[in-house]
C-alpha cells in the first residue's frame, strides 16, 4: 500500500465545509470522488482539519492509502483537470505509512482577514470580513496575548463541538496590519469554531464594546454564551499544517 | 448643476463589461440605475474607459451631472448599500464642471496578472491567467520596450474597434515578477482589446513561439490578423486613471 499526501488550496464559498455530509457539496467529497475516478478504487481520505462551511484553505493537507501505482505527477494533473476550479491540488507526495494527516500534525495555522476601512471591497468580498468601524489594535493585541499557551478554550467552542476535552495550546497569536488586518493563530489543534469565536470576541475588544477585564472574564468563564459573535467564515483561511 | 466624480472598484466576472447594452448586465447600467434610485433623476454616467466583459477595475473613474443636493458621504453609503457586492464605490468627490471622466484623462494604467506555475490557483482563478509553461521574461521585456512611445497600434486592435485612428502613446510597459507575473501598461488611451492583445502576443514571445524579429514584424504590419491570441479578460484590471 502507498500512502499519498495531498496539499490542497480551496475557495470554500460554494461548499458545506471539508467533511463529507450526505447530499451536500463538500471539499472532501469532491476530492474523494475524483481519486476514485482516477485510481478506480474507493479511498479513505483523511484531512488535517475539518474546515467549516465557507472557510478557505491555502494549504489543507490530506492523505489516503492506495494500491494504485499511478505516477504522482499524473495523479496531480488528473485531479486538477477533474476537480472544479475552486479546488486545486498544489502538491502530491508519497509519505511513510505512519503519516496521518490529522494525528501527525504538530500544529495548524489559521489566518483571519479583516478589511478595515470605510467602504467594502468588490474583489475581496468573499475573502475578508469588512468592518467599517475603527478598531483599537493595541487593545486587541493585549487580549490576544492572554490566550497564548495551554488553556481550557471552552469559552471559544461551538455548541455542537464533540471534542473530549477543551484544552488546546495556542503557540502564536499575531495581529498584523498589512494590506488588510490579519489575525494569525497557530495552535496544536482547534476546537470547532474556536478561531472564528476568538476573532469575533477580539473584534468586540477592538470596537471597545468589551474591555480587557471583560475579555479576561469571558476567557476564564469557560462558557460559550459569554463570548462575542463568531466571526464570519469567509474571512478565515487554513494557511498551514505543520508536521 | 453639480459634477460628481466616482472612483469604482469592480469584479467584472458577472458583467458584460462597463458599457450599457440593452438586456445585459453591465457595470455602467447598475451604477446609473442606483444613482437614479437615490437622486430620483436620470443621469448621464461617463466612464473613463469601457472595460470589456469580464475585465476588472481597481479604480475606474466616472462622472455625472446632477441637480441633487445630496451629501457626498450619504451618496457613497447609499450606492454601496444598493449596488451588488461586486461593485463598490471607493470615493465620491465634487469636481469642476470642466471635468469629463473620459476626455480629461491624461492616461490609463492597466495591470495584467499571469499566474505562472505548474498548478492553478483556487483563489485566483477569476483574477489571473494561469500559464503552466515556462516564460522567457527577458525576451518579453525586450519586445515590450519596442511598444513604448507613440505608434500605430492597429496590430493590437479588436476587429470591431471604431476609433477614428489607431495612434496611441504607451508611456510605460513593465513586466514585473511579484507573487504572480504582472504586466503593467500605461497609455494615453487604448484601442479596443489593445492591452489583452499586447499581453497575448508577449506571452507567445515568453513561450518562445514568437521571436523578437517576428514580434517586430507583427507590430509593424499594422494587421490584427498577424498578432497572437487575445489574453483572457479575467487577468486584466483597470488599475488607475490619471488626470
Amino acid at each position: 500500500m502507498r500512502n499519498i499526501k495531498l496539499t490542497i488550496e480551496y475557495d470554500g464559498t460554494a461548499y458545506h465545509g471539508w467533511q463529507i455530509q450526505p447530499g451536500l457539496r463538500t471539499i472532501q467529497g469532491e476530492i474523494k470522488e475524483q481519486i476514485a475516478q482516477i485510481t478506480q478504487q474507493e479511498v479513505n481520505l483523511i484531512g488535517a482539519g475539518r474546515t467549516d462551511a465557507g472557510v478557505h484553505a491555502l494549504a489543507q493537507v490530506a492523505n489516503f492509502q492506495t494500491e494504485s501505482t499511478i505516477d504522482l505527477t499524473a495523479l496531480q494533473r488528473g485531479l486538477n483537470s477533474l476537480l472544479p476550479p475552486d479546488i486545486v491540488v498544489k502538491a502530491v507526495e508519497e509519505v511513510g505509512e505512519e503519516f496521518h494527516a490529522r494525528f501527525s500534525a504538530r500544529s495548524k495555522v489559521y489566518e483571519y482577514h479583516i478589511l478595515n476601512r470605510s467602504y467594502p471591497s468588490a474583489l475581496l468580498r468573499a475573502y475578508a470580513w469588512f468592518i467599517p468601524h475603527e478598531l483599537n489594535l493595541p487593545a486587541m493585541k493585549k487580549c490576544g496575548k492572554l490566550l497564548i499557551g495551554s488553556h481550557d478554550f471552552s469559552s471559544f467552542r461551538a455548541s455542537g463541538d464533540e471534542s473530549r476535552h477543551s484544552i488546546r495550546e495556542i503557540i502564536r497569536l499575531e495581529i498584523e496590519q498589512r494590506k488588510d488586518n490579519l489575525i494569525v493563530i497557530e495552535a496544536n489543534a482547534f476546537l470547532r469554531e474556536m478561531a472564528r469565536s476568538i476573532v469575533g470576541t477580539l473584534v468586540d475588544v477592538g470596537r471597545e464594546k468589551t474591555t480587557f477585564e471583560e475579555f479576561k472574564e469571558i476567557f476564564e468563564a469557560h462558557d460559550r454564551r459569554r463570548a462575542g459573535m463568531t466571526a464570519p467564515a469567509h474571512g478565515l483561511f487554513l494557511s498551514e499544517v505543520r508536521y
